[in-house]
C-alpha cells in the first residue's frame, strides 16, 4: 500500500513523553495556583462564529485569524481567551456573580509567519476578575500577586513584574498637549527597550510631535529608581491634570497593597515605559521579564480595563486580568536549559517485572501501590530479562520490582532503586511505605530549575 | 456604538462554573487514573494537515471533518485522537519506547448535523498500549481493568463492560462461508440492540445471505449467559476453523486476566453482538453500558487493531485502546440527575470578608490558608455587609470568614460554616485545622453521584 510520510505542522508544538510530562507539570502547577486564589475553571469553544470573534475589528486579528465556513456558518477559531471571556460574561451575565473570578488555559490559534519559537497553536493561561459596573483598585494589586506565586511554585525566580498606569500616561499626555495622540505615541514609547531612546525620539518627532514635547516625554520615561523614588518624581506632575492625579493615586495604592500581597521588593518595579501595545487597557498594566533573559521580552503581560465587553452588551464591565503565553514560555525554558531534568518523567514510578507466567501476583501487588497513589506499571510482555530491563531504563522508571516464584513462596518483592542500583527484598508493605516516601521528596521538586549564577 | 447579541455555536458546550466545575473533577479524576496505570500524557495539534488526518479516506469523516485552507495550506481538525496518535508514532518511531503507552485528553471536532446530546466538538479521554511488532493478550485484560477504575473512582458503579473478540466473529462466518460478507454482516448484527432480531435477520437475508445461514448467525449471537456459559457454548465450534479457535483462546485469556485484574464478575460479560463498526480491529473489542441507561449506548468503546499506523508508516504496530467520550458522557449524567450537587463546586474553599479598611490582616490570612492548601479569595469590593454575603450565598462557598478590628486586635477569626450557620471565633491556626478536616471529606466525593435504585 502507499504510504504518507507523517508530519506535524511547521508552527504547531509537538512534545515526547518527557518534556510532555514536564509541560503537564507547568499546567498542574498554574491550575493549583490559581485554584488557591478563589478562580473557578472556564472552558469555552475553539471555535466560534467569525463575526463574534472580529466585532472589535482590528488589522493584525484579522490577518492571523483562521477563518472558514462550514456549511453556511461563518467560523473562526480563537486568537486569545479575552474575546470568548468577553462574550462568555455577556451572554451568561444573568447567571454569574460578579466579581467573577475566572482562569481558563486553553489553545487559542494565530497564523503568524513561521519562525523559530512562534507558534500558530500555543497555549494561554489567564486569570481575570471581572466587576459588574465597579471593580476595586484591591484586585489590580492582588493580580500580580498571583502571577508571582505561580512562577515560584514552578521554581522561576530570577523575573520582575514591571507596573506603570495608563492614566499617568495619559494624564502626561494630555499635559503635553498630545492627548490625541497619547495612543501612537505610547506605541512608539513601548519600542524603547528594542530600539532606545534616540530612535524613540526620532519617531516620536517624525509623527509630528515638537521638539520640545520630546524631549519632555524622555525625560518623563527616563525617571528611574526603586518604587519610592520613582513615586516621589511622580509626585512632582501632581496637580496638573485629573486623569494624571487619580493614575498616581491607584499607582501608588498598588505598589502599598502588592507589598501586603508579599511580593517582594525586588520583584516588582514601577516602570514608565510599560503601555502595554492595546488600546484597551486603562488602568494598571502589568508586565514579567526574565531577569537573565530580557531579549526574550515579557512573559506575562496584563492589566486593568474598564469595558470588557462593550461590543456584546451596553453593561459597564471593568476588570483586570494576565496571560501567560505558556508554550512559547516552555519552549524558552527549554533552549536557556531551564527544565528540571530531575522531574520524574517516566510514565510509571514503578515498573513490575513479573518472573512467573500467572501475572496474577505482579497485577495484586500493582493493585496495592496504586491504592497507595503509587503509579504503577505491569510488564506482560513475553521477552527476555534483558529486553525488561532496558525497557525500565529507557523509560527511566525509578524502581523496578522484580516478582518471581522465589518473592512469591517468600511473600516479598525485590525492589531495585534505578538510580543507586540498589536492590533489596522486601514486604509489599514495606515496599510501598519506602517507595512513598522517596516519591514524595522527588515529586516536590518544581518544573523549572535556575541555573546557578 | 452598536452591538453585536453574544452567542455560543450550537453543537458546542459551554458551561456555567458549577457544572464545569463538576467537569473539571472528571478530567483530574481520569487524569489521576490514567497515570496510575503508567501512561504517559500526550498532547497533539488541533490542526493537521488535511491529508494526513484523511490519509485512510472514508466516507462518514469526510464529511464531518472541518477543513479548510490557509495560505497554501490544506488543514483540518482533528476528527479523534487515533488518527494523530497513528500519526505521532510513526513520525517519532526512533524516539519512542515500546510497548509505548499513552493517555490524551482533548477536544475533537465533528460537523454532525446539530441534535439534542450532540456535540460538534467533544472531549475525548483515550489511552492506548502500542506494541513494536507484538503486544502481549494481557494488555487486552488491562484496558477494561482500567476503565471499570476510571469510572467507579468517577462514582459511576451501575455500568457493564461488554466484550468480544473480533476472530471469533470472523472464523464463524469464514465457517458458514461468508467470509467475504463478514464485515458487512458485523454491521448489521451491531443493530441488534436497536432493531431486535427479526429486522437483523430480513436485512441480512436482503443483502443475499441465505436463510439457513441467516438463522445460523441469529442462533450464534442468541448465546448468552454467565461468562463460564457463553465460553462453554462457544467451545462447541471449536476445530472447524482455525482464526475462531485463536479468538476463543484469546476470549477466555482475557476473560481470566479480568478478573485477576480485580473486575468483579458483574460488570463485565461476554457478549457476541459486540463487533463496533469499525473495520480496523481485529481482536478483543468492548462496549461499556450504564445498567440503568441502556438507550444511551456506548460510553466507552474501543478494541484491538493489528495496524496503528499503516497509512504512515511500514512498521508493524498493534495495539489496543479505549476512548471515553465525556462531553457525550457529561450531558447525559446531567440529564439523568448524576452529577454530584455535594460536590464543592464555588471558586474558594474560604470567602474572607475584611471589615477594616486596611485588608492586611485578611491578606495574610488568606495567605495562611493556601500554605496550607486551601483555596482562599478575599472579597476586596467596598460593599454594604448583606451585599458581601449575598455574593457568599451565591457563590455557595463552604465557609465564610470575617475579619474585623475585634478578631484583629484580639488575634483571632470568625468563621462562619455556610451549611450549618454556625459560627465560631478561632485562632488562625485553629480555623485552618477544623475547615482543613471538614475540606478533605467533602473533596473525597466522587463528582458522579448515582440515585438511589
Amino acid at each position: 500500500m502507499e504510504r504518507m510520510k507523517p508530519r506535524t505542522l511547521s508552527g504547531f508544538m509537538e512534545l515526547l513523553p518527557a518534556p510532555q510530562t514536564q509541560f503537564e507539570r507547568m499546567l498542574e502547577s498554574l491550575r493549583r495556583t490559581y485554584s488557591l486564589y478563589g478562580f473557578t475553571p472556564l472552558d469555552t469553544p475553539v471555535i466560534e462564529s467569525a463575526e463574534i470573534l472580529l466585532a472589535k475589528g482590528g488589522g493584525e486579528t484579522e490577518k492571523q485569524i483562521y477563518r472558514f465556513t462550514k456549511g453556511d456558518s461563518d467560523l473562526a477559531l480563537r486568537f486569545d481567551l479575552t474575546v470568548p471571556l468577553a462574550k462568555y460574561v455577556a451572554l451568561h451575565y444573568a447567571d454569574l456573580t460578579f466579581p467573577f473570578r475566572r482562569y481558563q488555559i486553553g489553545k487559542v490559534y494565530r497564523g503568524e509567519r513561521a519562525q523559530r519559537g512562534r507558534f500558530r497553536e500555543f497555549y494561554q493561561c489567564d486569570i481575570d476578575v471581572i466587576g459588574d459596573g465597579k471593580l476595586d483598585i484591591s484586585n489590580e494589586a492582588e493580580i500580580p500577586s498571583i502571577i508571582y506565586h505561580a512562577f515560584t511554585s514552578m521554581g522561576l525566580q530570577r523575573f520582575k513584574i514591571r507596573v506603570n498606569n495608563r492614566k499617568i500616561l495619559t494624564g502626561f499626555y494630555d499635559m503635553q498637549g498630545l492627548g490625541e495622540q497619547s495612543g501612537d505615541i505610547m506605541r512608539t514609547v513601548d519600542k524603547l527597550d528594542k530600539i532606545g531612546a534616540e530612535k524613540v525620539k526620532t519617531l516620536l518627532i517624525d509623527s509630528g510631535v515638537s521638539e520640545e514635547a520630546a524631549a519632555e516625554i524622555l525625560k518623563f520615561i527616563a525617571i528611574v529608581g526603586s518604587n519610592q523614588e520613582v513615586l516621589t518624581a511622580l509626585e512632582g506632575y501632581r496637580g496638573r491634570n485629573e486623569t494624571f492625579d487619580q493614575g498616581l493615586d491607584e499607582l501608588t495604592t498598588v505598589v502599598k497593597y502588592l507589598s501586603a500581597f508579599g511580593v517582594p521588593e525586588d520583584h516588582f518595579a514601577v516602570d514608565l515605559t510599560i503601555a502595554r501595545g492595546l488600546d484597551y487597557y486603562t488602568g494598571t498594566v502589568y508586565e514579567t521579564v526574565m531577569l537573565d533573559h530580557p531579549e526574550i521580552g515579557s512573559i506575562c503581560s496584563g492589566g486593568r480595563y474598564d469595558n470588557l465587553a462593550e461590543y456584546y452588551t451596553d453593561k459597564k464591565l471593568p476588570g483586570v486580568g494576565i496571560s501567560i503565553g505558556l508554550t512559547r514560555l516552555f519552549y524558552v525554558l527549554g533552549e536557556q536549559g531551564y527544565l528540571n531534568d530531575d522531574l520524574v518523567t517516566a510514565p510509571a514510578d514503578v515498573l513490575i517485572l513479573p518472573m512467573t507466567e500467572d501475572l496474577g501476583p505482579a497485577i495484586a501487588f500493582a493493585t496495592q501501590l496504586r491504592s497507595a497513589d503509587i503509579r504503577a506499571q505491569v510488564y506482560g510482555e513475553q521477552k527476555k530479562f534483558k529486553q525488561k530491563m532496558s525497557y525500565a531504563d529507557k523509560l527511566k522508571v525509578p524502581y523496578v520490582v522484580f516478582l518471581g516464584e522465589d518473592e512469591i513462596s517468600k511473600g516479598v518483592v525485590k525492589v531495585k532503586d534505578m538510580v543507586t542500583g540498589d536492590q533489596t527484598e522486601m514486604t509489599p508493605d514495606q515496599a510501598i511505605s519506602a517507595i512513598g516516601g522517596k516519591l514524595a521528596e522527588m515529586n516536590g521538586l518544581t518544573p523549572i530549575k535556575e541555573k546557578a549564577e
